[in-house]
């Protein structure tokens, strides 16, 4: 084991590896130059940019910090010491190959029990959510940075709820539980990705139910929820650092309400 | 009946309708006083900044063209001459109130029978889309105007299809010709709202469907759609200038596809 940098410091150096990831993934925003599928199954675009935006950060993180594990959606796990960096450069490809400015790079590292630093940055707006343990959490826009704080929204029929797609849902049982959910709740929009989890942590939307996501999907988008005072889950209420089913709240008494829906 | 400016003067006259919009709009992005309803029957969310752009520009319009009508979503309608004003200032109120950056301020101009120009601005993301007839279709962001030109796509297959949200759907027989499109089509994206359409016009999706549009909802992104080579109709391939069910494709040979299923 090597010794653990401060948050500060990391904090700082994971900003500079965002921007490393603009730097390839905005030029090629609405401007592809082709699209192939990972997936044999279905529709799964992985562009160029996803990749090489990967690459740029995992440059920087083995010149910088090589004692460091990595686990990308890219090109995967790398062990390391107690210090581990979780990337997904490009959260909603298909957003991002529809145009939607809702997508967004995600850097997480964790200490391998809990995640202590978190970024979600999105180029083409130029939002930069970012958070660290116990530092707060914030957002970056022109120019200036700004506490993030979720608002207080104590029932679901109060709620604004967000999930990326309706066809995260299209099996039983978890259709029937999403659409009691969603019936419940004063509004439910679609779309959004990682957008979501920025908007909850801004205090503009309340809930944020999803599943199948995996750990480099979820894991920067913990400490800024939480340190905007939300909270994040998995349906059980248990840790989220290994992504699956996943429910953020800007309120505990929401994620309490929503949770009893979700269990049935 | 008085004279019709040019589209020109119109054009430029527009911008600074949008720019009067968007100075009451962007201050109350994420930061509104209160949200008011407006339908007894469910949540329509109508904001004091969809009042006050819609009055800023109307202040405009008024001063400067006094003889035109207008109609406009929040103050209804004011009888003209030859020329109309078809307003919507801001469109996608849902997601306004979520903070989702795709809603838009819709500016339309129409001599009663034809759309002559329309605007479709996002003053947060800094996008301004725009078009007369015969002039072309344009994004100005950043300081500069692209021309948009829409892509080819000749099947459902290859195509993106993008809608508001499933809910515009909840009932059939609309529900399952829904279904079947969207089980046809590549990949289809909810959420979205005007964007949509601009992303249309930019060649990034292929193919928009919705339904219970209101002429204001629809007319400003005529112009811009179909002036970028693509074309916007109702279900039944007729004016889609009075709003209702709308379709709108990149490709002619997509519209012809989709509307085949639409029309069962």
């Amino acid at each position: 084991m090597t010794d653990t940098p401060d948050f500060k410091t990391l904090l700082a150096f994971a900003h500079d590896l965002a921007d490393a990831a603009a730097r390839v993934t905005l030029p090629l925003f609405r401007n592809l130059p082709d699209i192939d599928n990972k997936a044999t199954d279905g529709f799964d675009p992985v562009t160029q940019a996803d990749r090489n935006a990967e690459a740029a950060i995992r440059i920087l993180l083995e010149t910088n910090y090589p004692s460091h594990a990595i686990c990308g959606e890219e090109f995967g796990t790398k062990d390391g010491d107690d210090f581990e960096w979780v990337l997904d450069p490009i959260d909603g490809t298909r957003a991002f190959i529809s145009g939607i400015p809702t997508w967004g790079t995600l850097i997480a590292a964790n200490d391998k029990s809990e995640v202590k630093l978190g970024i979600m940055d999105q180029p083409f707006t130029g939002e930069r959510y970012f958070a660290a343990s116990g530092l707060g959490a914030f957002l970056r826009f022109d120019g200036a940075d700004k506490k993030l704080s979720c608002r207080a929204c104590s029932t679901l029929d109060e709620a604004i709820l967000a999930t990326t797609s309706p066809q995260l849902f299209d099996k039983t049982p978890q259709q029937d539980v999403w659409n009691t959910l969603s019936d419940a709740v004063q509004l439910t929009r679609y779309g959004g990705d990682c957008y979501n989890y920025a908007l909850l942590a801004g205090g503009h939307i309340d809930l944020v139910v999803e599943q199948v996501l995996q750990p480099y999907d979820i894991q920067a988008l913990i400490p800024i929820v939480e340190e905007a005072g939300g909270i994040v889950t998995n349906w059980q209420g248990g840790d989220a650092i290994k992504g699956g089913q996943i429910i953020a709240a800007g309120d505990a008494r929401l994620h309490k309400a929503a949770m009893d829906i979700l269990n049935g």
